[in-house]
Formats: structure tokens, sequence, C-alpha cells
């Protein structure tokens, strides 16, 4: 049995990979969770709408778990708390625009009366067991994100949240708190658990202050509609396209459901400041003389459904994207969208308008919401740890943020580059990585919520080479077969079908034949055999390999 | 009827795409093809081996079609060639190197003795019906590449390959022939078609020479082995690889299918030049110092069967990669596979690995073998077209190239921005696009070759939600169930398909009442009718959408 003298600090999420941000401090009786994200399935996650971390230890030791706190509200770090609470349901902590986020979705799912949830700012103090907890602000792409602070008689803990340090953030009240980190750091920091998405990146991440500067000169510039897409929660960018709308006299229309939803959390909440009748609706943009339309727009990752892939093919009820129209590309891309997305600039393009895009910040409509190497160097200098853990990022990204640790005088022996479900144990004087949790992932598929193992690897199969069925009408009595087998297949071939049917008839009609001689005539062997001959047959033929489903019906 | 004394120009892929370029030069009866490549599918192609022109306009006018030109060897010029052939076996052209491989790929179909192969050179000249057509040398990534001139009573017809300007490249013997191309540009060019691949990037694209210093660099300060992975087709980074071995002591291995092959090519044929007994079999390796060792390998675009892939996870037999040892990617990131890549790059990290890695030429160990805004304005000064066509590209790209073209003084109108299959009709005043040829996409998979449109809706149906078969066993006489139905599923659903079988087996068989009471009772109205009924059931329960597959048996 592990004694609880000492501090486990593991990941259930977000650790080789990007996604699904969860992370746990545990302490005597007492665990604290750390953000609860979602990751968005790639191509190889056939059909699949989410995916989640695995809830089963916490599930596990449910009466252990005290409380969830969100660091900010980016999907990956709270896109499973729906799931989450409803499989463990503890006080969630956030502050006022994240807790607007968590709300949205608690109410689709149906889940917001029965949750706890409280919100805090980056004053807040609170106990939970032997800790003591409390916050300092971060810059990042999205309002009001923290950091968190564990004082414990151990040492202290600090998870900085997603960040990056931008001197001069769109809005003023979102400075960092960068002399309560040096206190926090001369206070003397047990263990860092620091963020590691842009640590590949040379320098410091360029300021908001770059986008707004050349927003407003394109603005300046253009004579018909200005079309911006970002992400939704990139509050900052959106308010410097009000700003922006308001030197150039224009209204502004919110395209897409997330548009209209977060914009309406930041204002209610005093995160974005709109002049008073600026906003119109969709259908009133042609109402109005072009150059005095802004159109703010999901989609900026190429979203087959959002407002943008909608602009550019035509299929958007009120509004047209024109020639001379101006397109600005207000967010970078996530890896794996950039194909999506430039397929739009190719139809923007053949709409004739104007497209301002590029990867990364190379257009300067973009900066990235995670610090690069140096204001990772910032960080763990400012915190100056004596053990250290690279989070929220792939193997090679806690890679060379463990390089960059030790470059400011991290020992390399202190840095621990765990996994999923790793736990690292820790006290005042020691730290050592010796077990493990369960940590993999689930799925979400419709109503389904599982490991999908099964669903998964047949949708593969099929979704490569089709399949065949195989129906075998047997009589009850005899096991004799009653008529020929029905052999109908999908996915699986577009020539020749009714030779291959032919043949596989023949294969088929030998192979039990034979099975019957040999007396070896179960529903199972028949199966299995049918499987065999008719699968050798066909790949010598067609060089596929269906999925071969053969069904035995006794009548 | 068309009449044809002009000279028409169309494209059979390679438009509004990167991919498959195949390019025809029709004057009176004569019909010459440039480049016959393919695309390799993307993940919406599930399960399809390779996407290749649409030959049927070809086969149609087989008896016009005199010669295909091969400009250079990369797949998306060749590895169409055996599929066309087969189709119509026209004589093919190419430069030495070019043949080598197009030789080696018509092995691989069994079809090189069928094949009609001429070897040209820079300075090669022959006629087709009217036209005149000689060459002139340009650099790209990969030896001997050319542009091809058309000379004809309507004016100068101009195709330029793939190219960049490179004034120092690896091997003196690659220089571009810069002055033929003034003096052709000089006499009168009619019409230009030039790639545009790059034209969203500005400046000139780098020299060789770049990678040649920091590749040699690398390999001054590596202490153990150094592991490179190319294209085995860009023989000028072999050759910098073999000569940073050289000046190192090192011996190289060469590890993957198409190195092997592709570098036998380039010795037997004279453009690549290896000391002798550098060359070690892979076995080798492990009985030379580390230091004394260069692997060269396939596999830098991620591909999962490739080496790089295999040696990052300890997949291969004869080499493995150890801590230390120094791993430069030495080739771009081709749009889409960056995923794969990066997933290697972790890999190889965690195996204690120093890896140089980067996007595009970021790392300084890659350059792009197509040029930047600079070298298509360059191309385009020095042929001074009266009419353009962007070529090889997306539409972004094409559009962009045509903004560069009117930038050094192409008239907007006289650009033409067309699709595959559009016909632009010159002669020597005039020059319109006013019709099209069918030009789509052909798909390879295994033995299969066609427009997969059945195959493909069913995979992708199938991929999302999985499918379910119901077989319905009939009596022949009158129509009647002979037992209940038999349900079975695949890739649907992980949970509750036990309880759903239930409802779905009353929703079936109430159907099938329902129908009979309105003698509404033939196969194909209760398929119909089980597909809608069982579907709503299923969603409403689940939330997907399966592919419903009712199958009667009549006994």
């Amino acid at each position: 049995m592990k004694t609880n003298d000492n501090i486990s600090v593991y990941a259930l999420g977000g650790l080789n990979e990007i996604g699904k941000n969860m992370y746990a401090i545990e302490y005597g009786d007492d665990i604290v969770l750390i953000d609860c994200g979602n990751k968005f399935p790639d191509e190889n996650y056939l059909g699949i709408d989410l995916i989640i971390p695995d809830f089963a230890y916490l599930l596990e030791n449910k009466e252990k778990v005290r409380a969830l706190i969100v660091t900010h509200g980016h999907e990956d770090h709270i896109g499973g708390i729906p799931y989450f609470l409803k499989t463990v349901n503890v006080p969630v902590y956030a502050t006022s625009f994240t807790l607007g986020l968590i709300e949205m979705k608690l109410k689709e799912h149906r889940y917001l009366r029965e949750s706890n949830l409280h919100e805090i700012n980056a004053s807040t103090v609170f106990t939970i067991g032997k800790m003591n907890i409390h916050f300092f602000k971060v810059n990042h792409s999205i309002p009001d994100c923290l950091g968190v602070v564990f004082d414990t008689p151990e040492g202290t803990i600090v998870h900085t949240g997603d960040f990056k340090f931008d001197l001069t953030p769109a809005a003023s009240n979102e400075r960092s708190e960068i002399h309560k980190m040096a206190e926090i750091g001369n206070k003397g920091v047990l263990l860092l658990l620091s963020e590691s998405t842009n640590a590949e990146r040379k320098g410091f991440t360029p300021s908001e202050q770059i986008v707004e500067e050349n927003l407003e000169s394109a603005f300046l510039k253009a004579e018909r509609k200005v079309i911006v897409s970002t992400f939704a929660s990139n509050i900052s960018r959106v308010q410097q396209v009000v700003n922006a709308s308001e030197k150039t006299n224009r209204k502004l229309a919110l395209l897409g459901r997330s548009m209209v939803n977060v914009v309406k959390v930041a204002m209610d909440r005093g995160y974005l400041s709109v002049p008073e009748n600026m906003l119109i609706e969709a259908k009133e943009i042609n109402e109005l003389p072009p150059e005095m339309v802004t159109i703010l727009c999901t989609g900026s990752q190429g979203e087959s459904l959002a407002a943008l892939s909608r602009l550019s093919t035509g299929n958007f009820r009120d509004a047209s994207i024109l020639p001379d129209d101006m397109v600005i590309l207000a967010a970078g891309p996530i890896p794996g969208n950039e194909k999506k997305i430039t397929s739009i600039v190719d139809n923007l393009f053949q709409l004739g308008a104007q497209v301002i895009y590029g990867p990364g910040s190379s257009s300067g409509m973009h900066v990235s919401g995670h610090g690069y190497q140096e204001d990772l160097k910032l960080m763990l200098t400012l915190m100056k740890p004596t053990y250290f853990i690279p989070i929220h990022g792939e193997y090679r990204m806690l890679h060379l943020h463990q390089q960059l640790a030790e470059s400011v005088g991290v020992e390399r022996e202190n840095t621990f580059i765990i996994n999923n479900g790793d736990v690292v144990d820790i006290d005042q004087s020691t730290a050592r990585c010796t077990r493990k949790i369960p940590a993999g992932s689930t799925y979400v598929d419709g109503v389904d919520v599982g490991d999908m193992e099964f669903v998964l690897r047949d949708r593969r199969q099929i979704s490569e080479d089709g399949m065949l069925m195989i129906i075998l009408p047997m009589s009850k009595k005899d096991g004799k077969m009653l008529t020929d087998p029905e052999i109908t297949s999908r996915g699986f071939i577009d020539n020749q079908f009714s030779e291959l049917r032919i043949g596989m008839n023949k294969v088929i009609l030998e192979t039990i034949r034979g099975l019957y001689e040999e007396n070896r005539n179960s529903r199972n062997v028949i199966k299995r055999q049918i499987k065999k001959t008719v699968g050798q047959y066909i790949y010598k033929r067609t060089r596929k390999d269906p999925m071969i489903i053969p069904i035995v019906i006794e009548i």
C-alpha cells in the first residue's frame, strides 16, 4: 500500500499529446484536479466525436476528489467537464469568463442545475485539506487565465496554466501578474508544472499589439466589407476587431453560433466593450453599404459547417462574399487543419476576395497564445523550482522544455518527463516516479462513451477495403444449405463483382462440402473456414482485404 | 465541329490541386503530352492507393496522341505513366535519370518491354507535326529537369516544368540554362505555362549551398552515428551526404527499398559519385564504431512502413538508433504529412537521439525545389510571354502567380486561370477559353481502377457510424417471416447492443406486419421501409446513423 505522507502529482491527459488536459495533486486524502479538457479526434478516429480522459481512477477514489480548478476556458481544458461531473460531481472553481463558457457547455448537456460552480479570481485564496490554494494571472489567448499555487507543508507546487508573457496585451486588465510570480518564486517552489506547447519556437512570443496595428491598417485600406475569422473565445482579438470597426465607421455582424454565444458571455461579464448600436443582425448586412460592414465569424480552423466555410462556398443565407471584400484569417491553424483552411482560402480567392492569411504569425494577423522558448525560460527563472514537470505537449516539446529548464539552472535529474498516468511522489527532500495509475482515453461517439476498441477496429478495416457479407441459410435439422449463399458487398469493389460472386459461390460450397466430409461442421468452424478461403480467393484476384462476415441462418 | 487551325492547350491534371500533373498541346491532328503524374490520396479517399488522371479523352483521340514528354522523375509527374501506357501506348521522351525511374516503375507493372522509351537531353530537338520541340535545363530537387519549348507557326509555347533558380546548385552540371531561356524569351513567347507551387512565398528560394554547409557542420559535430532522411530522388542531397560522410571518414549505409534502387539508378547513369568502398550493407552497421557510420534512409514524410519510421520505433532488424546518435530530417514536409513526421520526431527523442528538424527550411537542412515569388517573376521576365497560364498548384497559388505575372508586365486579361479540362484555344493573335473536355480523377484501389463513386460513398458512411445488417428469412411461398430477423452490426456501437436489438426486432416485425396489412409487401418496399423505421429508432436512441442493410432471403 502506498503511504500518503508525500504529495502525488499526475496527469490524466495532456502529456505526449495536445489536448484533454487534466492534472491532479493528491495529498493525504485529498485530490485536487486542474482542468478537464477534450481532444478533437484526427482522421484515425473514424466517426468519433470527442476524446476525453479516462476517469476510472477518479471514480474509484471519488470520496477523495475535493475540487476541479479550471485555469481557462479553452476546449482542451473544459471540454471534458460535463462527462466528468456526470461521473464524479465535485465543486468547480474558475474565473467569471471561464465559468460562463462552462455553464454554456453544461446547459447543452442539461447538467447545469446539478453542478456546483464557484467563481474565483486571481486574488482568491482557499484551503483544501493541508493545501492552501491561491492564484496568479497569466496572459494567453482567452480572458482571465490563471496559474495555480498549492502551498503545502512539503513545499509549494505551481501549475502555470497556458501562458505567454505579453507586456502589451490587448486590454490592460489582462496583464500577467509578474510581480506575484516573482514573489512566489522567491519564497521557494518545490515543483513547477509548466506548459510546453511552443517549446520548439525560438525567441519571445510576439505581442498582441502587432495584431492590433496590422488589423487597423488593413481596415483602413479596405474599400468594401471586411470579414474576420477567429476563435470566438479570443476576446482580445474580438475587441481589436470592434476597435478597428469603430475607427472605420463600420457596423459589426457576428456569424456562427459560438461567436454569438461567446461574445454574449464576454459582454455580459464585462470582458468586452462594444459601442452601442454597433452590433447588427446578419440579415441587416445587405441593407448597409459594404464599406460600413464588418463580419466577425467562426470557422478559422476550416470547420466545414462553420460560418467561414459556408461563406466561402456561397452557402450562407444572409451574407455573401463579393469581389474586393477583404477576408482576414486572424487565427493560426491548429496542426492538422492546414489543408481544410487553405481550401477555404482557395474558395475565397475564387469569389474575388482579397485574403490575408498565412501560417503562424506570418500574416501579421495572429500571434500565438503560448509562450515561446524565452517565455518558458522566463517562467522557469521566476519560479526557480527544485523539481520540474513539463506538461501540455507532445514528447518533443516536453523534451525541449527540459533542455530549456536545464539552461536556466534546473538540474536535469530533477526534471520528470512523464506520461499520462505516471505518478510523481514528492516531498520536501525527494521526488521519484515509480508507479502508474490507469489513464487512457475515452471516446465519445453519439451517446456512446467508452473505449470503442472493437467499434474503431471494425470501422478502420471496413474503411480500407469494404466488406463482404455471406449469408448461409441452413436447415436446423440436418445443417444442409437450403439455398445458395447470398453474397452482398459494400465499399469493396467497383468492377467485376458479378464474376467474383460466381467464384466465391463455388469456393463457399466447396468449403462447406469439405467440412461436412471431415465432420467439422459446427457453425463456428464453418464461419472461420469460409472467412479464410473466401479471403484468400478475393485477395489473389483483387489485392484487397475486405472484412468478411459469414452469417449462418438456421431455419 | 471544332476547327484545328489553332493550338489547344489543356490540363488533364495539376490545376487546382497538387499532383497528377498532365498537360497537353494539341495542334492540328497532333497531341503532345507533358508529364503523367499521380497524386497520393488524403484521408478522405478511404483505402484508395493512388489517384491518376482520367484518360478518357486521350483514349477517344488516341490516333492523335504522338508523344509523352516527361519533364522530371517525381511521382506527381511520372506516377500515372504505367496506367496511361496500358491505355494509350505512345512513345515516351525523357532524360536519362528520369527514364531510369520510369523504367523501374514499368518493371513493377511488368510493362517495360511493351513500352517505347526515348532518351533525350537539354540539347535534343525533334519535330512532331508542325511543332518543333526543344528543351532547356532547369534547377529543381531531382537531377536533369527540363523545360519544354514548342515552336509552331502560330508562335512559341513554353512549359517550365518544376523549377527554381539556384545559382549554386549542389552539382555544377545542374545549373539552369538561363542564357537559353533569355534567348527563347527574346525570340518571342506566345504562351507560357509556368509552375506555381511556391507562389505564396516571398523572396528567392534559398540555395542548396546552405544545406551543404549546414550538413557538413552537423556531421563535424556528431559524435556517433548520423542518420539522414530525405527523398531518394533528391540526388543533390544524397551527394551532399556522401560528401559530408567522406569528410568525416564515415561509411554509408542505404536503408529503404527506394533509396537503394534510386541511388543505384543515379550511380549507374552518372548522376552521383560515391567513393569506392564507402557503401556498406545494413548488416555491417553494427560492425563499425558508431562515429564511422552514416545512414541514409527513406521515410522523411513519416510513411509508417518506411525505414525512418521503423528505426524510430526500434523495428529495423539491422540498425538501431541509440542515445546521442544524430538524426537529420533533410526534407520538407509535404502538406498533410506534418503530424506523421512530428510523431516520428517524438519517438526519436525518446530514443535519446539528437534530432535536427523543422518546418520548411527552418532547420537549415532543406531548401525547397520550387521557385519562390522572385524565381517565378524571373522566369516570367525572361520569357516575356504574351499569354500566360499558371499551372501546377491549388487555386490560391495560381491566383497569386497571376498577380506576380501582372507585376512584371503580363496583362491581366492575357492570363488564364483555368481548371483541369478547360481548353485554351490560341493562335498568333488571340486566345480564348470557351470549351471543356472531360478531365476528372481515376482511383486505383488494388487491381480496381475507376471512379469508385459507390465504393467510396459506402466506405465513408460506414467509417462514420458503422453498419447494421438485418436479415429477413422469408417463405418463398407466402412471404411470411420464417424466423425472427437476424441482426448483426460492425463498427456501430460499444454498449447496449443487446437492448437495442430487442427494440429493433420489435420495430422490424411491426413494420412488416403493417406493410402486409396494407398489401405493400414487395421485397423493395419492405427493405426501404425497414431502413427508414430502424434508422429512426436507432438515431433517436444513439445519435448515430449507421448504414442499414436489410437483406431478404427467400426460402
